[in-house]
Order: C-alpha cells, then structure tokens, then sequence
C-alpha cells in the first residue's frame, strides 16, 4: 500500500486540438448539455491510427487539457455563484484544479481524415485534446 | 481555428495514489463493475482543501495516470480478445493509448481525513490519481 508522496509527474503530450467558435471562457457554456456548438476536433497526424474506428454517431468521452484554467484554485463557489458556499473542487466541475483536465462526453456528426466533427462540446477554441473514449454500454455489451 | 501541431506538453502531478489489493494487470477486472475490489484514494496533505466536501454515498469520476500502461500503441484487440479485429485505441478503453488517462466511476463508501474508501475501482495499487470530479445529474440540479 502506497502512503507516501514524492514530486512526481508525468507528461502530457496532445494529440489534438479542439476547433470550436468559442473563444471566451465567460460566454462559453458550462457544460456541453447547455447548448454548445458543434466544434471539431483536428487531430495530430502522428495519432491517425487512434482514430481509425470513429465513425459518425458514436457516444465519446473527449478529455481535454483547460489550458486556460488555473491550478492552485482548491474550492469554488459553483457555477461561479456567489450565493452558493465555497465548495472543495473536487465535489464540482470547475475548470480550476491542480489538474485542469476536461471530460466532455460528444456524439461525433462525421469524420473527415484527421477531423471529427461533434455535437456538445463546450470546450474553448485551440483547447489541446488528451484522449477519446468511447462511452461504455451495458457490461454484456463491450 | 488552430490546425498545426508544435510539441507542446503538459505537466501532471499526481495528487494522491490508489491503495487496493490488486497488484496484478492480469488478474485486474477490466472495468469497475466487473468485480472490483474496495479501494483507498490517499491525498496529498497539499491537496486538502480540494475534497473537503466529498462525503460517503457521493458518485464520483476517478481520473487516473494508467503507469503501467504502454503509450505507443495506437490499436489493439479490444479486450485482450485475438478473435476480435484490431480496433483504434479512441474506439476502446484498452490502458493502452497516448495518454494513458484512466476514468473510473465509483461510489464513496467512507472519509477519514486524507483517505477516501471507494467501492468498484479497478485500478492497481499505487497508481497515481489525477483529478476527482462529481457524476453530474440533470442539467436543472448542478
């Protein structure tokens, strides 16, 4: 069992990037269910292989690097409601947090090459893309 | 709209670790719903702050870095099943990708200070943990 911490990390590499017409954080909406814009993602050439099986249709968990984000932000009023108390980031889905990934489940619209275009994600323009997976069905199903 | 790729890259620090008695990939269930044992996340003291507000009953998403996974294999045969046709890693939740992000849904069975008891987590013991994230319900109770 592992109790003790060291310093270390592990690197990120993207391999793609969000293009979307969103482009301020402030007028963004929160969540992709709240009426985001169809946005692409443009994938790295290097990662083409990854992606082979997407096709129009398919439920996927796009995570993301909100590069924008801060990290040394441990609690938030949520929704950035200052009515609402301060709240541990970790019980919210702030996009300030020691790691700022994103997780946003799309429904692709069509793929083009290294291009897939998706509904419902509210992700900012030029937002670096970690990893795709697909949403799991029912455990007989995978 | 941001087409073109530099190297750029992201520092994770990792800000607890997975206690649990499963030690080996082989044996490991693939998902959390298919058999896993109860687990600990243990916290960085630095990160206190952040799961002030989990408690016992909380549904919650486990962002994990998949160490032991290996980052260059961009297809597999989906379930470690050669019967079934080699499939891009965005299609599957093999470990194997990129970025080896894993995301685990699990039920808070318990809070002690810097531990957190959580039910259906598959991941091995010591395996850094990235970020936690509450399970969203519907769009009018967030």
């Amino acid at each position: 069992m592992v109790e003790t911490y060291g310093d270390d990390a592990y690197l990120l590499r993207p391999v793609g990037r969000v293009a979307s017409p969103l482009t301020d954080a402030a007028s963004a909406p929160r969540q992709g269910d709240e009426g985001a814009p169809t946005a692409w993602l443009i994938f790295d050439p290097r990662v083409e292989q990854a992606l082979s099986d997407l096709s129009a249709g398919a439920e996927l968990l796009v995570l993301t690097w909100l590069d924008r984000a801060r990290r040394d932000v441990l609690a938030v009023h949520p929704r950035g409601d200052e009515t609402r108390p301060r709240t541990g980031v970790f019980s919210t889905r702030s996009p300030h947090r020691p790691n700022p990934i994103g997780l946003h489940r799309v429904r692709v619209l069509a793929v083009d090459g290294l291009r897939v275009e998706v509904a419902d994600l509210e992700a900012l323009d030029g937002t670096p893309v970690l990893d795709v997976k697909p949403v799991l069905g029912a455990a007989d199903e995978r």
